[in-house]
């Protein structure tokens, strides 16, 4: 098997399940916890979570699998929380698939009923205006109608099954201006 | 203005489009290059680029604005090239309108017409399955055909306009089992 260049390069492979999970274990993403009320508080995190539009601001994820998942993805209005560094103990649990999630005095719920989380970094609510069937998942688009803006500490990501942080330590050029 | 919670939230603010720009510019992400042949090669440095299915293996990403986003998305089939640390100045290249991108010697293109960059880590061939526009961007869905393995250096992340590497010293904490 091989991929149909001319150059005939080292490793062409057919898409495998396997080798496609291997390629995006080693892509690093962000990482958020979306939650919603559909009827109770669910919440799953999501390291797919992209921008897609600024105007009007939109962004997108993708879920698959897993009951809280579909009740999140079912939902007409999540909240999206960007989460840092300081939150990894939070994000692992709600990861982790029957894990104690809505903790006392860890959330609110809004005025139309989204769980919204007290100490995440931003907090977007959202209304889901497409939801996309693609392979065996689900990619939805939400439109955002209001932002939360909370406590900062340093950028977290996930990457190979692992959390790192992103400081001044780990740059490998300087910021780009503007 | 405020984010209807009864916790009364210390920022809360309506949506705005540069308050939505701030807080992606704060979510880190992995970094891409998506090409296609449409017709002569077309590149583009995709921060959005995320894994929706697995089985079968598909991808999402999303364009906006630029002639290049367009005819990259508009293409039947794209290779999507998951990038890292040694390539920092080809992704500032892809970004940037105006400047050289198909540097000979730097890629090939497939039997069937896309350019493949010789030197990409993982670079995923895959085929464009639905297009929905969102805002004024186009949220793209892509199944992958084949999938070519190259040479691989530290992971790379985007963030606040500057690349960071991810190494040991980043770890948060250590890896997670399975």
């Amino acid at each position: 098997m091989s991929l149909p260049t001319s150059a005939e390069p080292t490793h062409p492979v057919h898409a495998t399940n396997e080798l496609f999970r291997e390629a995006f274990r080693h892509h690093p993403a962000g990482v958020a916890i979306v939650t919603a009320a559909n009827p109770s508080p669910v919440g799953i995190t999501a390291s797919s979570v992209a921008s897609v539009s600024a105007d009007p601001p939109a962004l997108s994820f993708s879920v698959s699998g897993g009951s809280s998942a579909a009740r999140v993805a079912e939902a007409e209005t999540v909240v999206v929380h960007l989460m840092d560094a300081a939150h990894v103990d939070t994000v692992k649990r709600y990861a982790t698939p029957g894990a104690a999630r809505f903790l006392e005095g860890t959330w609110e719920p809004a005025a139309t009923g989204e769980p919204v989380l007290n100490d995440a970094p931003w907090a977007l609510r959202c209304r889901i205006v497409r939801r996309v069937p693609v392979g065996g998942s689900l990619l939805v688009a939400a439109e955002v109608d209001q932002i939360l803006r909370g406590e900062h500490s340093e950028p977290m990501v996930y990457h190979n099954r692992a959390f790192h942080r992103l400081t001044e330590a780990s740059l490998i050029q300087p910021r780009d201006a503007g």
